[in-house]
């Protein structure tokens, strides 16, 4: 790790820059995958996970079969888990659920707002090297506990055409019965049109590559909705002396082995953790299955020095990381300043991987400063918030004279009658 | 209006369908001007400003003296009308202020979810024919409310230089003093690099023409949020015997005179009325200035005829209004049954115009079918909601095996030392 010893301010945007993505090339295989899916339905979809997957698909919907399958492929012992997770994550989410909010002036106008769920929503859950039933969980729980009436997900097939059971199995716990073997630009552009087997959604969820961003990005210019802008995943650790520098090592590693361009900063106002903590991650790092990734990450990550703990606060709020993991004495005084995260781990004894899977916390995050004004997925996605308005006669004898006003001001004589002819102020017979 | 008698719901789409707009040539524009302004600061606001504005701006920050002239020429008529809706505004804004969510398993893990405001935020007011004052209420109250720490207005001067008087006291009134006299594609470019007198902001709101919403569309691909993806604006009127044909023509035409491109659409299941609702229209629109312009909209606006209220209630759910007026015996029943629209107008003395102005609800809506997955502005806008978890090793103890084996069968070794490192039962020394 590159470490840098109390930069000055204005050397903190170069410092914490990460690396820019040119997708120019990818938008137009976007293009014109798009344009085949809209046109050619589930025949182009097949089409193209012969060509990216290397897999025939006669049936793109998962069947009953495969789902029992499923249910004796996955061990007892990762079914508890998962069972727990769940069970933590459905709490933590129904206690989002928000009441109406009603407000009256108390003089014949009346105001609330309700929400109601997304009508239909896809979960995209990538599929590859790591089987990511945990994003089911993430997805389809709040989902479920919104209303959604339809719940679309779409995963690639692996080369033998099958999907890893326990992606399966979680969609069958979380109630999700349209599971369809579709990956990549294809699986997007599927939800986006719908095809004979794919129903359209309304919203798409769901981390991916470089492609599927892309891919949902251009959804939204085709009326669909999208949860967040997604980047390389990455972690920020602020530690002081009361860290545990094996425990701070393991947190830089397990980003670190997340994919080639994950992002890994550590903050500290007493370097004199430093060696300690880079000892432990030279230990563990060699004891990794997928140590060469991680130590292609370590390199270009970064250490930052900085004079005290409103400087760290500082160049956390500057960042805006995805995750903070805070290892310091008085954490939660530290936490009250923090302006641009998406999820917070405090203390010792909260890695972020306890976020990633079970606390009941969700996964699905803003990376890439994204934080500074998006929220991670919570309730809020998958409902809308609709306002109601109500004025009795009344009501409007009392506000209709400054709508009128304002109305003639902003020159809308139209809407200025509006109200006018309620009140029998303009000429009805 | 085109009338429809009890159309075939696979005949809905097209019935309902808005008009598609091609924006190629303005995304083209939008580039050049960004990259303009992104290399130029001031210099380039000022020689777009020249160009499009056709005026010299020396200074584009609006100074004290021009506030002060301000002050002088709103009449106290318009400004005691701005101050009733600007208290129902922030007291209906105010009330949506949400709670932190606290979840404890009572093992020792502890989430939260807390709000945090969105730094600094760019509120675009168009100028042009209408000074929209009222925008620039609807945008800096809940900004205020929200604790939004830089708030950045910008709004395109006038053929004079000037900048119409009630918009700035109304940004004065909501405690903006950052008000700069620049419009269209080099405002929003502004607001996401930054100039020399312009702030860069995290996030950008407000209506505007194509080339201001497409220009949004271009500062989302540098890192900058945005409120909705604004088109047209629409209303759908559901009326049955119970409405008063002289306001339902009203409703219709406050709409209309919007703008070229707006939307009207008329659904009931009693025909009867329709007569008299055509009458009334004719009536009304003889008396309105913007005549020509509301004429236009109405001749491809639609009258939907329905079999029952059932069917209404879908004929809405399909469409997803922007605006909905319901006009209709139990309205709020009715109501209930609303999946899909931005703001909702109960009963025969509920106008549209009084939610554009002063009922408290915002005007800053999902248009296009957008409100199938986005909820019109409110103060989640404004705002991030943080995740916080907090374990003790007691509560770890009790999560750690899950997070472990799901980290494991996720092939994510990393994230399970992460926890095992902690609980002593992967190598410390």
């Amino acid at each position: 790790m590159k470490t840098f010893y109390y930069p000055q301010r204005e050397q903190w945007g170069e410092i914490l820059a990460r690396p820019t993505q040119d997708n120019g090339d990818i938008a137009c295989t976007c293009e014109k995958i798009f344009a085949q899916v809209r046109a050619d339905g589930d025949t182009a979809v097949r089409h193209f996970t012969k060509k990216y997957d290397r897999v025939d698909i006669t049936d793109l919907r998962v069947n009953e079969e495969e789902f029992a399958m499923a249910e004796e492929a996955v061990s007892e012992e990762l079914k508890n888990a998962i069972r727990l997770a769940a069970a933590n994550i459905e709490a933590f989410h129904r206690a989002q659920i928000s009441e109406p909010v009603e407000w009256s002036d108390g003089r014949g106008l009346r105001c609330r707002q309700e929400t109601r769920p997304i009508e239909s929503v896809g979960l995209y859950v990538p599929g590859g090297t790591a089987p990511l039933f945990s994003t089911v969980l993430m997805l389809a729980i709040p989902a479920r506990l919104a209303g959604c009436r339809e719940i679309v997900l779409c995963t690639p097939p692996a080369a033998d055409g099958s999907i890893n059971p326990a992606i399966l199995w979680t969609a069958r716990l979380c109630d999700v019965e349209r599971v369809y073997k579709a990956g990549g630009i294809q699986a997007v552009a599927a939800m986006t049109f719908g095809t004979q087997s794919i129903p359209a959604v309304c919203k798409i969820f769901g981390p991916g590559n470089r492609y599927v961003t892309a891919a949902k990005q251009l959804a939204t210019a085709h009326g669909v909705a999208i949860d967040i802008p997604a980047g390389p995943s990455e972690v920020m650790v602020v530690a002081d002396r009361s860290a545990i520098p094996a425990f701070v090592a393991a947190d830089l590693l397990s980003q670190a082995e997340h994919s080639a361009d994950s992002q890994v900063v550590l903050v500290t106002w007493t370097p004199e953790i430093l060696p300690a903590v880079e000892a432990e991650t030279e230990r563990q790092l060699a004891l990794l299955p997928r140590r060469e990734m991680a130590e292609g990450v370590l390199r270009h990550s970064r250490t930052i020095v900085v004079r005290d703990r409103a400087e760290a606060l500082s160049v956390v709020n500057e960042y805006a990381p995805e995750h903070l993991i805070i290892s310091a004495e008085d954490y939660d005084d530290f936490a009250d300043g923090v302006l641009n995260a998406g999820s917070v781990f405090l203390g010792n004894y909260s890695p972020e991987s306890v976020g990633d899977y079970a606390a009941g916390t969700n996964h699905t995050l803003p990376t890439a400063g994204w934080a500074r004004a998006y929220s991670g997925v919570n309730m809020d996605a998958f409902v809308k918030k609709i306002t109601f308005q109500e004025l009795t006669r009344e009501g409007l004898e009392r506000l209709g004279a400054a709508v009128v006003t304002m109305a003639e001001n902003e020159q809308l004589t139209a809407h200025a009658n509006a109200v006018a002819i309620r009140l029998g102020e303009y000429g009805t017979e």
